[in-house]
């Protein structure tokens, strides 16, 4: 057994207090109240980057969410790989269908469950520790690794392209590796070569000046929930086709190649209508589940409120009425000229009777796609094959990771996404978790992926 | 100038005092949380009852909030009476937008700012005290009167009927005199001769079993609520009719009569406009403003809600999306089979991909009319013509006071609606007030309406 691996296997004990410590601390990043628990989960990671043996560990600012950056640059000739992760976290609500408190981790089953045990905590974690485990018994890592862990990822790194340009020089590598991802299921790996992009916009309607008297003014006036309604209904057509005119101007259409690429991955349309919960799928005409999942956009409404909410009858109506929406963008659309298109298609589709304002919310960001042949894919493809025993599935995620986006447009360096949660784990949901045997073979996975990268190049 | 006028004028200070009091009690029947505030509002009654030298006081379980009976049954010969009022009040959200807080009544610009204080405290003191200050002064009253105050009135008197069916014998009356209404403005008396009937549903619908990762699975199953902006956009059409299949079967057709009658009613749709706060008004194509406000059947949504409502992104397909709906009847619409027909609607009209429950909720009342030609009426309108120098117009409200309907149906007694709130006194709304002047020509009224009815018969 080699030494570090002897290494990993001593310290789990540790590496999971470690890990149990990190995930108390409830870095929220869209939640103001949160601000200083993502600054404290920052600190907690420059912490424990000098504790590895990563130098020139720096806290540095961003106008937002702070980054954390370390380095380990004494391996000439070899390549300069930039490991990605991040520290804050999805709001935990609805705090009532957690079984344990989310920020109170707790292991069940061989699990562990905490709001970012998946995402991304643990599994940024991994690489950190793997380092440790290499320069604690070799004193040096194989190549040259930076490492750059951010705060504001669940709200879209807003500020991370500025702050991109502005460290350039410092961040220039030749592979970013990101260690904020899935593999395919817990004996089959995936490489996820795309991600779709995102955008967002909140769209407030309102009538009346004040809540009304249904009895008094009901039939005189617009009723904005009425008329979000009517708004909402009308950005899809009931085949789920996305009825906002341009919305599929710039798609990519899916090639024959790409579909059977697609079709190659196993899918149990019933195993998933368990796993989502529902009786029956929904989605757009001539596509299959996985098509409309990985490869097509999607416009979503995550939130909507107005009026009255309590129990029994209030005979108002209200003054007001919101809606939250969100897309997933796939190539070759451009998010800006999106939210421009829905909010158009907002003011087109509003009554008479009301007001209507519909803005972009922070997030916007691009899709992603990685040549499949890239050598950071196939060097990955061989460390997985190895430890799986089975050659990974190359595929796409309707997930967005905006930070590659951001490493190609600006950097011009590609992203090769090596992370260890599985979808099954509740990431955005209630009762997220990370599995333990994920925990542990990530990290010897990205102990042999450094090893692998510097003995062949890049 | 009469004793009894004598008598309000030197009690006023004392009057305001205790409406004071009276306000201060949060007595919100909807919320269980305020169920006790209910209970001790039907204590200050029945003591005030007592205070006024009404007899026989009680407070009379019914299953849920109580009823407060009084009498003074002393002028044999004489009509027989029964006045009606409610001392529960709506919920007071959203708290911030009160001037000042709801249950600590303000003094400002002569009226009294306060949850309840038109609607129907204020109004509902008022003949206690007009029977006051006649007992106070001539040692009776001129005509047999029962007091029946109830606290239930805005989750739509449930338990009433059983309560009067039970108690038929001690509520038989020639005439109800409802002291819950409004006068049609402060120069211009109105005889409220219609009321709409009320029904309600809530409507939940339920997608995956958990919120889900908008990426992960955004396109792939349904989202409830695309679900429900769509059922609730089928509900109207775009000419403001409501397209729920029999809706309207019942409707008594407005006469040519009935709308002359309706636009003999001053009404300035600018002035209606700045009253509601809106640029443009809406409606069901085919009518006036106010014959949709007032003899027009209505269908609104008072409440929705679901998935996120925080601020900044949460990119979540939500496990579940609710509405709360109210309609407004007219004759001859019956609230049990517009539930029905509702419900039919809601089922015909969701998507595949969610279930959907919808059921009726607390509140269902029949709609009410009282000939225009009643004795009552035209003996109110004598009194009313008297006080303001003008005659009452004959008008309808879009507001719903079932006690009316169970007081025709179970005892088979109509009501007058004889009471002096003013439309824009913000009832149901933030702000709520009632004008101190109001509250004075009120007792005044109440004392005369009572002679009236004593000398005139019935």
């Amino acid at each position: 057994m080699a030494d570090w691996q002897r290494y990993l296997d001593d310290n789990q004990g540790r590496f999971l207090d470690e890990l149990f410590d990190y995930l108390r601390i409830p870095s929220v990043s869209s939640m103001s109240e949160h601000v200083d628990d993502v600054q404290r989960a920052g600190d907690w990671v420059a912490s424990r980057f000098g504790k590895a043996g990563i130098e020139n560990v720096e806290i540095m600012p961003t106008g937002g969410h702070p980054v954390v950056y370390g380095d380990w640059l004494h391996a000439p000739g070899k390549p300069t790989v930039l490991i990605y992760g991040h520290f804050d976290v999805q709001p935990a609500d609805p705090f009532e269908l957690w079984t344990s408190p989310p920020f109170e981790p707790e292991i069940r089953n061989d699990r562990i469950y905490a709001r970012g045990a998946s995402d991304d905590k643990g599994n940024s974690l991994i690489p950190i520790l793997a380092a440790e485990a290499l320069i604690a018994t070799t004193g040096r890592l194989p190549l040259n690794v930076k490492f750059l862990f951010e705060g504001q990822e669940e709200i879209g790194s807003p500020q991370l392209p500025p702050f991109m340009e502005e460290h350039r020089d410092k961040l220039g590598s030749d592979l970013v590796i990101s260690a904020d991802g899935s593999q395919y299921a817990e004996d089959q790996p995936g490489l996820y070569i795309g991600f779709k992009g995102l955008c967002a916009v909140e769209v407030d309607v309102t009538g009346p000046d004040r809540d009304l008297h249904s009895g008094l003014c009901g039939g005189a006036v617009q009723n904005p929930i009425h008329a979000l309604a009517g708004i909402l209904d009308s950005m899809h057509g009931a085949d789920g086709r996305i009825a906002v005119d341009g919305f599929y101007d710039t798609v990519a259409p899916l090639s024959e190649a790409d579909r059977r690429k697609i079709a190659a991955v196993p899918h149990d349309e019933e195993e998933y209508k368990r796993w989502v919960g529902v009786d029956e799928l929904f989605g757009e005409v001539g596509y299959s589940t996985i098509e409309r999942a990985w490869a097509r956009p999607t416009l979503e409404v995550n939130g909507i409120w107005g009026g009255f909410q309590g129990a029994g009858v209030k005979t108002v109506i209200p003054s007001e009425a919101h809606a939250k929406i969100s897309c997933r963008l796939v190539p070759d659309q451009d998010p800006d000229l999106i939210v421009e298109a829905i909010i158009r298609h907002v003011v087109k589709n509003t009554p008479p009777g009301v007001r209507v304002d519909v803005r972009s919310i922070e997030g916007n960001a691009p899709p992603y796609l990685m040549p499949a042949d890239h050598p950071g894919n196939l060097i990955a493809s061989e460390v997985l094959t190895e430890l799986y025993g089975t050659a990974p599935y190359s595929i796409r995620s309707g997930g967005t990771l905006p930070i590659c986006s951001f490493f190609r447009d600006i950097l011009g360096i590609y992203s090769l996404n090596f992370a260890f949660a599985l979808e099954d784990e509740n990431f955005h949901s209630p009762n997220e978790f990370f599995r333990l045997a994920s925990f542990r073979r990530g990290q010897r996975a990205y102990v042999m992926l450094m090893e692998k990268l510097a003995e062949r190049g890049l």
